[in-house]
């Protein structure tokens, strides 16, 4: 029997009934429930065959680990010897080991069988058997007293080659447990490539040896050593996850010139930029000095980095400095490069030639697709799904990033949405094997270590699942549920999503009695990224401002709105006055009417909280508004004249951006309103 | 005015009236509350004087950005030239340089004083300097729209020298990070020790080049680099806080043998002790083998630790190898040593020796003191004041540890009724200057990274008050007022110490909704430690079962505990049923009632819940117990016969220890029953 992602399937075994309840994320390619169960006892030990990859044992051991951890069954933890264990065995065999380096073609499926006797993990890779520990740890449920695996024969293997992250560690500068801690959960949910923006106008985040000034003078002292490097590699390797780093040049360079004016395009002095947007600084790529200087770093970063491919960014040069520079506009003439972006194709290839003598491939964004481009270069599209098939037409290989971005402040199901090739492609099959994959996208304009994990985290599950499993994996709802399940799985990593919303509350309120204040919180989320973009701007915003406000305790997407959402659709299929739906959704309204004076009180008195003090007033309105809606909806009386246009321009007001928080709670309160008023009984009924 | 510890002082200023809220931890020696003060705008710069201790700038940055994050003002976070700034300034001075390592002897006074133009903290060294910047930012207080410092002259000293924290990290490894912030909380209360228990029976945890073995097969593969020890003493010392390390022997001592037999006295194979307690496995302290073994690895220690004290435990030598070795007993004859505790005096004389040789000053617990032990030697006392005080009148320096034991699960408040010196002493002042303070003590059996900052924050920062503050700073009221904000201030700093009861608590009910959950929480603690200490024997713990039952995410001394004594003392005070003590007191019986319904089905449903189910049931019950009472009270009714007798047995049984949880409400719940029923009106007096 296949499961379907939302599926129950019972299964009868020899014991008893039990209830498979699938909280895979992401879903495997097949799934087939067997008969029975295996339950977790202290026999249950770990044996491996021929292939002993060190790396591999150790991840047999934390996944073990794990398991005894979360389950308190005294399990071994370390890979015992065939001969040692007597049954229940969970064995576990490699065809043999992947690349020293682990490539993009590396054979990541696996296969996973648990009968009520034993657990038999089968792969091609190392990498293959760790993507099938992570579906092990996934797997295990619970009656009321013991631990169990259900029966069950799993094959899988990803849709795309490509699954990344990219941090931006640039504009705020991320410790080396957030890295780590990033790439546990990433290896959670079988993401496999870490990028890491490394270099921006707002710092240059790595040691170099040959050119000590990039950090001493465009790091403000916070950046990673080599050593750290290394062992970020290590730990990404350890995990099945390559690390890609990113130096953006020619333009993002402001933080490389505080140091080495000479790399310029136009004289200096120049400082760590603290704005956000774009800016004028840009490589010179007339000097030969400039190239030398290229060649040796990226010797010096291919010696740390392994991976094949190496990120050059080259997104969002302005052209200016090359503009107003006569020497530069003389050198165009002389080449006959018409227009900026001709002398950028031209840097390209210049620097392509180091990357290909270090045997790295090239990553760019977008714009370094210009004519007589070579096809070995690797697009990355911020601009969509249009561009990449383009590139792709054109031969080049791609992956998408246009709607992965983090900060946008999406919702995890707008995300999930997004397929790199979308089921209206049109794509020749060998064109669409070009499209590798794609990347989830953290700039780093208003993260910091405090709060980026729950932007990153659960949503970035969500991306992940859409990258490795079948494009007919689509139900959001189930994916909500089982986005729920893997951010406490992700929590327990010892990541920071769930948990860091009210410290920072009590932060910001400066007391440990949030109750009121978290029922506030919980119908609010940060405003969208154009909203911040804009705010930005009025404000003068920058690096230095600090991210300590009530939008900054917030995260994105919050558990509360799509069960929110799901509460109110399913009361007005059935608005009995009566039903659970409509007892709970009047003990909610009933929270928010009265956490008003409370939080008004609290939020008013502090004065980081006091700019968004009347969201707790609206939030009152709305609440009173909702309880008025399902009076209304449950005694089929119809609201007086005026109450609609009355609601609807409170909601209005309350849909306004304030202090950069907006309410997650609209659309729901605005179907209740017009359901109330007797429209929309289609909306209401789907 | 002298401001007392629980004041709250007014002053006017020229602006408006306010009232100075102290909330420093721990109180300063003096403090003089002046007019007016002083609004935080990005003007307010730091500057030092003629002295720049790099250590010192660093501490200003780390405290300036503390303050800007906190408050949102944009001030400069590097310490700024005098020339360059406008009023209002925040000038620090310091007499000079404090020792480049630093002493006990160490002058850790400083002066604070804030007017309405202006901050001068001056110092004799920078390790005063530093104690004045955590006390700046404990200053800061806000209006509605505004952050401020208050006008105030402070100057302030500790009592005692020796302000510390012992980490056993031997039991259970903790990682650098909990390490690090574990320093910076410490630094925030003033204490100035990090001991550092590094080997145990359980493990060998510092990185030997001289002895690999002692990692390699000694620590599981769970041990700090000689470079992280190093970095760990670094982020200290630029803290102020000095690190002394402890290698436990003669006895404590089996992981070392697991790699180096031949240190043993008895013949082998040893393993790594899995069990808590005391074990047979000691050093031989016949072969002058043993001696060059030593002398070897406390000079590579003395290499990486630069403190001049080094601490050999030397507790909880049973002796029984030493009985059982023919050898042994013919050469402690030869010796003319009568008994083993003769026979590890000897020990001890030998190893001081070879400490001397190496500059440093040798620690141990009380065992170590023998007749004809040089009084070079400190003794940490685990015995309590009167073995202390022994040993001060024969003229050892020492440091009290009994009472401050942290695995106790005992409360702030009796962790802050122990004096080192009490009293009721009878040192003269000379003797009393040889007690130079004390450490609490968090002993690893029961502790992992995961839960750690919860056992040991915020109470170890009521231990750091008692040391550092007047004697006659003793409210306890007041204490319980001032940590809550301090546990605040703590969490800031990245402790876990809040936030890990709700992470767990989501982890064991495998959701994200666990309000109701929590209500029972907030009325449950670990049991104490002998409880735990039995359930241990019983149920075989070990070092490998993991720690991940409700006891586990339970805190220590809940902030419910004291709260909730104080709400029904309050109530009993005035019984009225109109009060808004009765009313708060109602509304909370009532949670403890509808929570069990809920609660005693999720937690029936979890397997490391389900032990600890029936706390759910009795917390239901003690509500049910609180309405009746405060029913009978507030009507003046008596309750019918048997009423008494019933509640008492319903108590008795719910004092009783469930899965290592015990009830954080007994004492007012039994006062609220003898007060409903006429008695002890003494009792709710007070």
């Amino acid at each position: 029997m296949l499961v379907s992602s939302s599926a129950l399937c019972e299964a009868q075994s020899s014991h008893s009934t039990f209830t498979f309840h699938n909280t895979l994320m992401p879903e495997p390619s097949s799934l087939q429930a067997g008969k029975g169960y295996l339950v977790l006892t202290p026999q249950f030990a770990a044996t491996t065959g021929k292939f002993h990859d060190p790396r591999l044992d150790h991840a047999i051991e934390r996944a073990m680990s794990q398991l005894k951890q979360e389950t308190g069954v005294l399990i071994p933890v370390d890979v015992q010897s065939a001969s040692e264990v007597s049954h229940p065995v969970f064995s576990i065999s490699v065809d043999g080991p992947g690349e020293k380096v682990q490539s993009v073609d590396e054979n990541e499926s696996y296969s996973l069988t648990v009968t009520s006797q034993s657990v038999h993990l089968q792969a091609a890779t190392d990498v293959g058997a760790m993507h099938g520990l992570q579906t092990l740890l996934q797997l295990v449920q619970h009656t009321d007293t013991q631990y169990f695996l259900p029966a069950v024969t799993i094959h899988d293997s990803p849709r795309f080659p490509w699954r990344g992250l990219m941090l931006d560690c640039s504009r705020h500068f991320e410790p080396i447990p957030v890295i780590k801690r990033t790439l546990d959960a990433m290896a959670a949910v079988k993401m496999n490539v870490f990028h890491w923006h490394l270099s921006d106008d707002q710092g240059f985040r790595i040691q170099s040896k040959a050119f000590p000034l990039l950090t001493q003078r465009g790091s403000d002292g916070d950046f990673y050593t080599q050593a750290q490097a290394r062992e970020i590699v290590a730990y990404a390797r350890a995990r099945g996850i390559r690390v890609v780093p990113e130096f953006d040049m020619p333009g993002h360079t402001s933080s490389w010139f505080v140091g080495y004016p000479n790399l310029a395009s136009a004289s200096g002095p120049f400082h760590i930029e603290r704005h956000f947007g774009v800016f004028d600084p840009v490589m010179d790529p007339t000097r030969a000095s400039t190239y030398v200087f290229l060649d040796k770093f990226i010797a010096e970063m291919a010696s740390i980095f392994p991976d094949p491919y190496m990120h050059i960014g080259g997104d969002e040069n302005n052209g200016v400095e090359w503009k107003h520079n006569p020497r530069i506009q003389a050198f165009m003439r002389a080449h006959n490069l018409k227009g900026t972006a001709a002398l950028q194709a031209y840097f390209n290839r210049r620097l392509l030639k180091i990357l290909q003598k270090y045997h790295k491939h090239m990553i760019g964004w977008d714009e370094v697709l210009a004519p007589g481009l070579p096809t070995d270069v690797m697009i990355q599209s911020w601009r969509g799904y249009d561009s990449l098939a383009s590139a792709a037409r054109k031969g080049y290989t791609g992956i998408l990033s246009s709607g992965y971005y983090l900060d946008s402040m999406q919702t995890a199901a707008e995300h999930y949405a997004v397929d790199p090739i979308p089921s209206s492609s049109t794509l020749t099959p060998e064109q669409r094997k070009r499209i590798l994959g794609g990347e989830a996208c953290m700039w780093g304009e208003y993260v910091n270590s405090n709060i980026i994990d729950s932007r990153v985290w659960p949503i970035t599950a969500a991306i992940a699942e859409r990258l490795w499993s079948a494009q007919s994996v689509n139900n959001v709802n189930d994916m909500y549920r089982r986005l729920r399940v893997e951010s406490l799985r992700i929590e327990a990593l010892g990541l920071t999503q769930i948990s860091q919303e009210d410290a920072s509350l009590r932060q910001l309120a400066g007391t440990q009695k949030i109750t009121q204040l978290k029922v506030l919180a919980a119908t609010l989320e940060p405003a969208t990224f154009d909203q911040r973009d804009q705010y930005t701007l009025q404000h003068n915003v920058t690096q230095q401002t600090p991210l300590d406000h009530l939008v900054d305790a917030l995260r994105p997407d919050p558990p509360f709105r799509h069960d929110f959402e799901q509460l109110v659709q399913r009361y007005l299929d059935h608005p009995d006055a009566n039903s659970k739906q409509n007892q709970r959704l009047r003990m909610l309204m009933e929270t928010w009417v009265t956490q008003q004076d409370r939080v008004s009180e609290q939020m008013r008195h502090s004065p980081r909280l006091a700019p968004a003090q009347i969201r707790s007033v609206q939030l009152g309105q709305m609440g009173s508004m909702g309880l008025q809606a399902i009076g209304y909806l449950g005694t089929g009386k119809t609201p007086p004249p005026g109450w609609e246009a009355a609601q609807v321009a409170l909601l209005k007001q309350a849909a306004e951006p304030i202090d950069l928080t907006r309410f997650d709670i609209m659309k729901p309160m605005q179907m209740l309103v017009e359901a109330a008023s007797g429209k929309h009984a289609a909306a209401a009924a789907h």
